[in-house]
């Protein structure tokens, strides 16, 4: 990846807020993040193994598991210059594979949760316009998607639910927990990095990494409502924004390792996890649509389901642009 | 109707403009304005005939027509109590038989071009998510959904085109023709109230047009993207709008009868056309998709598009409210 040069006025922003806080060693803050991370990773751990496969507490476990990997892993991307080079490499490589091992139950569960709710809304008090009289009742081709996509979202959740008890039961797991817990305890580092100021060493990091978040932002196409703005199934367009949610992931971690207020962040990740949500949920429902056989009563319900998770992605996306860029609101289009 | 009574301050606004600009009696004013738009109905009739029935100036001379009808009709009905009673009244029922007779042709047209564009608009550079593998090319679905399209809405604008010509040659349109003809030279209006200055007798009248007008904006449901935003597909939703709609044509019409700025007016009035288009669209494509034996392919496009029409509709909603009400743009949602 192109590393922009770090912009010089956010890394002093950063700097100054390390020296008034008396931060001292680079080594001493990012140990005391990553080992507090990983303790974290632990607590989730065993959350887990107390709560059994199937407790409702299962959920939140291994939501704080994934959470500690997501900044763990991203916390030794954005520092790695004042990490154990080798070390770094090989324990995020592991993470990265247990986070997206563990996303796949919650996200299908999300997924149908946010169809069902769609359904439900467009239907609202007059019933959704289904073509009527092509299979009886009105909402037939809103039940019949709706039953279409419960069957296909609860066997991949399934699916899903199989794969994140067979990852945390490998011995691939087991050796990551270890070397996590090991992490817990002691943070191999760059002797002479670590040595360095905070405000020295890992401010200019910090602000390298806002620094990409902000060249993949701009490169965003103008907002929908603008004159130029893309086709809303623009699949190049969707990479682009997912490549802004990874990227302000790692702005967020970055800020928190340092001690900074995430409060803006967090909301505008929020965001970005609807648009992300609201992206997938379409994809789910035009997935659907190409079961072979299904009425057209039921195409035509998933049809305005496609359309409508897409017209609520463009909706968060607009929520961001307002809460990153104070961007003012564009007329909905 | 129920009449609320008229807002004073509008009122006296009207009256203080009615009154710098000289104005005179309520009968010399309200006479020229209905004069005017006499010849610009007869000028219309004349061009129709001249164009012949296959011109492209057709479609300028009927709108011309419809124009002026609309004006005409406003005015007798905002103004009936200058106006002669039963002359008023029985001039009204013929030229509202006339706008609706001479509507659908366009409509028709309009509404094709509407749907037809928003199909390429949603293919975009990574064509519509049809649900591919269903029935060959992924385009499929969006070229059948047009050709469908394109089929049933150019029989109903080939039915409208006939019904059009029908009107334009009957005995009714040839008497109402003739009663327009006298009222460019003579308008019967009562002769005590069209004695009256236009300050004390009109004002009032178009400021209680404009109280009915704020009393029907009052009663629409809160924006979209606020906490209790009505379901898109709520049909009394629609019917309050289209009440929104008519009621600021009158307005329209009478402050354009009384010399004043209509250019606010204007441009909010056409926010509303566009989302009566969107509307209407939306339910052609909600029609079409209730055609027996389509492939799910093209039900489902037709429900993409139905979705998307009626997001058109509310956007075009959210710029009435910001045009009418100065309301700061919502959230897209």
């Amino acid at each position: 990846m192109a590393r922009p040069n770090p912009d010089p006025a956010a890394a002093r922003a950063v700097a100054r807020s390390l020296a008034r806080s008396g931060a001292g060693d680079a080594g001493d803050v990012l140990g005391a993040y990553l080992r507090s991370q990983a303790t974290a990773f632990l607590r989730g751990l065993r959350l887990h193994q107390e709560g059994g496969a199937g407790a409702a507490g299962s959920g939140d476990a291994v939501r704080g598991l994934r959470g500690a990997a997501h900044r763990i892993s991203g916390t030794l991307a954005t520092f790695r210059a004042v990490a154990e080079p080798s070390w770094a490499d090989g324990l995020r490589t592991e993470l990265v594979w247990l986070s997206c091992a563990l996303a796949d139950e919650h996200a299908c569960t999300a997924r149908l949760v946010r169809l069902v709710d769609a359904l439900h809304r467009l239907s609202g008090p007059a019933g959704l316009p289904a073509p009527r009289g092509t299979a009886g009742a009105p909402a037939t081709g809103s039940a019949r998607a709706a039953a279409l996509l419960e069957r296909r979202l609860t066997a991949a959740r399934t699916q899903a639910r199989t794969a994140t008890l067979q990852a945390l039961g490998s011995s691939r797991f087991h050796a990551l927990a270890d070397a996590v817990a090991v992490l817990a305890s002691e943070v191999p580092l760059d002797p002479a990095a670590a040595r360095g100021r905070a405000e020295a060493v890992l401010a200019p990091l910090a602000a390298a990494a806002e620094t990409r978040l902000s060249a993949a932002v701009a490169s965003l196409s103008p907002a929908a409502g603008g004159e130029a703005a893309p086709s809303p199934y623009d699949a190049g367009h969707d990479s682009r924004w997912h490549e802004v949610h990874r990227l302000l992931r790692l702005h967020r971690y970055a800020r928190e390792a340092l001690g900074g207020n995430v409060t803006r962040t967090a909301a505008a990740g929020e965001a970005l996890d609807r648009q992300r949500d609201a992206v997938e949920a379409a994809a789910a429902a035009s997935a659907a649509a190409r079961t072979p056989r299904i009425a057209p009563a039921t195409a035509y319900t998933l049809g305005v389901l496609h359309a409508d998770q897409r017209h609520q992605a463009e909706a968060a996306r607009g929520d961001f642009r307002r809460l990153w860029l104070r961007e003012p609101a564009a007329a909905p289009r």
